[in-house]
């Protein structure tokens, strides 16, 4: 989170952003007020969280920054006041929940990249940013995440963290490799939306376990 | 748990507590003994472990202590031999369970308050202790975890650590802050369950992902 | 994983029969290929991390050897391409998952012995290492733990544990009792899976909670 400027207000936009999808799949399963603000900020805060305890890396970054809880929590909380205009706004989320995706992939990437972790641990970090606050919510909410089914989701993830780690290799400015890596990330993720891009399925039928 | 006396035997009831009433949910999907021992295990020192990876809090009561594996393993066990008479103790249960919830909620606050936290981290660890082992004996048998729906169970957590952090910030007594914090999150849990109080659910339909 | 070398062949055989076993049960739910590689990473490499994170042992293996996440991402995808031959198979996958909840049970003994750990902790340790990694998968994929019911799972992870422990008590050559524990483990495992031996269930119908 120890960031440049920019980067720091998209952190803010996309716990927002994540804090408020989380609240409406709450709202899907009727949990109530404080089901809400739980999953809020469990899915807004719980990718870096995981990946702050993997790499070992202390304090997280809510405690370091309490008001982060205070801003998810909030947030969720604020969706059950305006959820019934909500629905006109599920273009406005799937784009921020898009930028969420980004944003957390590169500072997950950015972090594991300053520790001196190696390439594919790197891109891993971004991942786990990115992509586990949604699998949370979705183990908490009994479902199975939609992460392992959904349009290219993970997938851009592991685009935006492996052209972070090209650009940086190569030896580009910092901050342009950042911003083409979400930029990239992003286009990727929003034309699958679009398209209904998806990676193939594997099927498999024998009852081996 | 290096807390006062009167605290480590509320504790150690307190676990004793979670693991029966985990052993029952493990009885309810027809677990094996195996499982019903695990459960009880995971239940009762889930939301003190939780709470000690978060705040980077080494080592592990459990691993400190391994009788307290012993202890909520056992408990499990012999909740098999005497569940047939368990339905009669129902509100023994209900009570000890609620007793349990506010006493991790002090013993969290506790730690968390002694490592120099702020405010709002020192209730996150409150909760956190009180709430989490519930969360993961619910995940473990895939349900969408009770404390998003039940009787004011995190809800009395917070206003257990509320209390707890408004008395210390007030000078009051550390025991007498602690006893009063306790007696009254138990009386709101109680009050909640013989009333059937709940929090107000949100409920949404629109089908946005 | 600093093991003996015989040891490092058997954990690496392991971590393969694993994710392939994880990505048949990821294609029985339909998940994409991104999918398939995460869940087969997550179960291949998720019980000794979350063992790592309990003890507080950093780095992570996959942080420290980061090639364990290619070679366990590329056994699941390799899974997709050959699963229309893996009914052949059955038996041979049966037996290597056996061979690894025993493999894995000795390094996480042997790593928390290594530690001076309690000798309940040194078999919770093991007993984490063996199972957590399909406690994971089941969760991921919205199943209560094939664990809490599976033909003695858990059981031959602590009996292996438990026989390791005895042998290192007895000063007993370390090598010898770790191929003793591993070789009586893998054999009750195998004998429950010949004859359908179970752990017996513990039913419990009220409705409390």
């Amino acid at each position: 989170m120890e960031a440049a400027q920019p980067l720091h207000v998209l952190y803010l936009i996309a716990i927002i952003a994540e804090a408020m999808t989380a609240a409406l799949a709450a709202g899907r399963r009727e949990m109530d007020w404080v089901g809400v603000c739980l999953l809020g900020c469990v899915t807004a805060l719980g990718g870096g969280s995981v990946r702050d305890l993997l790499l070992g890396r202390y304090p997280l970054s809510w405690v370091e920054h309490p008001s982060y809880l205070l801003i998810t929590g909030g947030a969720a909380l604020a969706t059950i006041a305006i959820a019934r205009h909500m629905h006109h706004l599920r273009r406005v989320f799937l784009f921020l929940d898009a930028v969420g995706l980004v944003v957390f992939t590169v500072i997950g990437c950015n972090l594991a990249a300053g520790l001196g972790m190696p390439v594919v641990v790197v891109i891993a970090s971004g991942m786990i940013t990115g992509c586990v606050g949604g699998v949370l919510r979705d183990i908490l909410c009994a479902d199975i995440p939609l992460l392992f089914r959904a349009e290219l989701y993970a997938t851009a993830s592991v685009v935006t963290g492996g052209l972070y780690v090209a650009g940086q290799r190569a030896g580009l400015p910092h901050d342009a490799v950042m911003a083409a890596a979400m930029v990239i990330g992003l286009g990727l993720r929003l034309l699958a939306l679009r398209f209904g891009w998806r990676m193939p399925k594997f099927v498999y039928t024998d009852s081996l376990h």
